[in-house]
């Protein structure tokens, strides 16, 4: 065994502890506090597993979709989470990510550092069934938690419904069977006054 | 699409935010305060996806270890969590454990139910590959974040290294070229001071 492999192993996964340090704006259903990167990674991961049957390609790699789950957020511990309606963070988004994504990968072996980056940016570029479908559910899980949260973030933003609509509209080709449910939370949304129109 | 199918599956997502308000034992390793189910079953899926190569087994079926990381602890939202080193929690585990399952997954449909719950139960049972995998690395990712804090919870427990080697032993099987590595972590834990003798 090369115990300097394991070496560098433990070092990445003792530095991925920070992921229960980085705040997102999404708070628990209980409005109580912001939710962190770690519990959303296993709440999206979790979600991915449970509403699998509503993906539009049934030939999904549902263990790449899983471990692009737990990995797709790992580069905020050094770039921070961006606000999904903030036009300024994301206007520098990619160098703070590239940046941070070579900092924590090489923390790992080569060619694990190499996996784990090849599966984020696969996620991040959102054009494989698998990318698209992961995408979807990264945005279901912020969007569920707004609707049970009468609009917590989306208030806080001054978030307008052709926003959202823009956010979510991926589910329409990627989870076609989720989409209606889906549209109509937003309309909803706008009726309770969670959203503005 | 069946409404009801999905209306209960979100059901079952909303409670499982319930995950993100059950503290552990286990503090985060800067100390600052203690991990929540869902930052656990998260660092234990991607910790399980880091590792794998030190299975004693190599025909693992991976997707399912994951899935099992992702669900094994969802019964402590009604259950709560057992301390490994608190003899009385331990004596009526089961029993609660069981009352859990039966609450949690009936808001799921019962397919899929099933299916989750069979996870839980394999894992819990650690008679597979698997859930040998599983539970070692279930074990060993509160055992890095102690070795870590200088002990923090087998002081706060008078905890004594017979009860964690007991506890990490499946390792010795289940994860042989992780066991040389433990052993000395284990011993250097005494020398230090983390862990009674």
């Amino acid at each position: 065994m090369e115990t300097n492999r394991l070496e560098q192993q433990l070092s990445f996964l003792i530095e991925c502890d920070k992921m229960k340090k980085i705040l997102r704006r999404t708070v628990l259903m209980d409005s109580s506090r912001r939710e962190t990167d770690a519990e959303h990674s296993w709440h999206f991961a979790l979600m991915a597993m449970t509403l699998l049957e509503y993906a539009g390609n049934k030939d999904l790699d549902t263990y790449k979709v899983l471990r692009m789950a737990l990995v797709h957020d790992l580069i905020e511990i050094y770039a921070g989470d961006t606000f999904a309606y903030d036009p300024k963070g994301h206007s520098d988004k990619y160098e703070r990510e590239t940046a941070a994504a070579d900092k924590l990968f090489s923390l790992l072996p080569e060619d694990q550092g190499k996996e784990f980056r090849s599966l984020w940016e696969e996620f991040d570029a959102m054009e494989t069934p698998e990318a698209q479908y992961a995408a979807s559910i990264d945005r279901f899980q912020p969007f569920l938690h707004n609707y049970r949260t009468q609009g917590y973030t989306w208030k806080e933003g001054n978030v307008h419904y052709t926003q959202v609509y823009e956010r979510m509209e991926i589910l329409r080709t990627a989870m076609p069977a989720l989409w209606p449910t889906v549209l109509n939370m937003m309309k909803d949304s706008v009726e309770k006054g969670y959203l503005l129109p």
